[in-house]
């Protein structure tokens, strides 16, 4: 478990430095507050895929929703760290999709998370993921060799 | 700076834990979270008020908005502690109003803010305070003997 | 899943008001803020319990970190909800324990999560459970006609 | 109020994106967010001199703490918004600093913020600002023309 995502595996990866705000009187991170970073990393994978949230919600009146977060905490982050989250292993389904997200400190996996996100519409509702975020999450996955 | 809020000009107080995630890494609670904390306790002072955040946005089509927020730290609040937080001398102007809020534990004065907030419609423009709610603050203030 | 915890297994419930801080552009609460509502609740219950955190630091210079934490959103909490946390289901271990936590709003389940949390010392070893922790947590498990 | 700081005056600025994490249910930024924001711009602006929050505790044995802030809140930023935190207006005393920090978009100035803080030990008893620090804020402050 506490082995990096293979490099082949890693769709996208975000940088995240840690501050006073994401720490604890414990001198670790929060243990919520990996999940901020997670969704930080999401949210930039879109963005680079071209799909901002706010893109999405104007154009196809769609947000995400987390149906599903499962982490698993291996080694505390601490102030100043300069971390990565790992994004990938993206499962794209009908209206929701899988994947992992893996905050990294150098080689050391310190957070593993398996998130499911489901796209729905104004109302809530269970919505079809959009052609093209489709079309840019694939793109993400095809292998680069 | 460091005396309590006059009894007299109290007209609320609001209890408040401070738990993991209020503190960061140098055993305190974090500056910024005194301000949530103090959000809580306006969202009480209204609550015991009749006048709920979401009964004013479904009646009146209002909310408040933070214009000014002035800070003082004098001790620092460290983790199980149990704060109280003192709201009073409030000033209602036509569309705003002034409010000081006291961060306490026990006789001991922790944090000192004065505070505007704005009455704005949907689109965010400034508009006047409802009756109702001015009616329930004036009620608030007058001595109680 | 869907489903309340039975009334026989839950052991501790803890209020929880939503604020503003909590929720997020969506008009929904935060994701990671439900591990934020969990974490106060499993700190009243061991306060109830008789063992602060603050006490556990000083007298066996020990604390809980969180080693897993699986979540599931059903639905979502909104402005002004009143919830509750109820918790149960506690698996004792050596130097560890399960709990399940489910945040209620009257008789809606709207977040279930399982932890996992670790006993460590100063130095962020395993550490065995203190005995009087054990003793309380079993107290409370105890059916109670 | 609305004046952007004059470029002269600024010695550092920093980059922030508004993630959903920092927005609430009023489709705005949560008005505590806006100090985590300023405070990771004075960690970055500290570093950049060569002074990390942790190589200030392990080699001089200190630290910094807000003793006030005075926020005026201008304008909202939303969901993706991309930020700049500019500080300036050092002002050097012999325990502590004063300085200016403005959030701004584009040209906008969204929130102004007066900020003092305490050099403290240890123990958290005020301290004199560390020489290698005072000489780097200085090099900061040159005129670079």
């Amino acid at each position: 478990m506490a082995e990096p995502m293979p490099a082949e595996s890693v769709v996208h990866t975000h940088p995240v430095r840690v501050y006073y705000e994401d720490t604890d009187t414990g001198g670790v991170v929060y243990y919520a507050n990996y999940l901020r970073f997670a969704e930080r990393a999401r949210t930039e994978m879109l963005r680079a895929a071209g799909v901002s949230h706010s893109s999405m919600a104007e154009r196809e009146g769609l947000a995400f929703a987390v149906r599903r977060c499962d982490a698993e905490y291996l080694k505390p982050a601490r102030l100043d760290d300069a971390l990565e989250v790992d994004t990938g292993n993206i499962d794209l389904q009908a209206a929701s999709l899988w994947l992992d997200q893996f905050v990294c400190r150098g080689g050391d996996v310190l957070v593993t998370m398996r998130v499911r996100l489901a796209c729905i519409d104004r109302d809530g509702r269970p919505a079809r993921l959009p052609q093209r975020l489709r079309g840019a999450l694939q793109e993400f996955q095809k292998p680069t060799s």
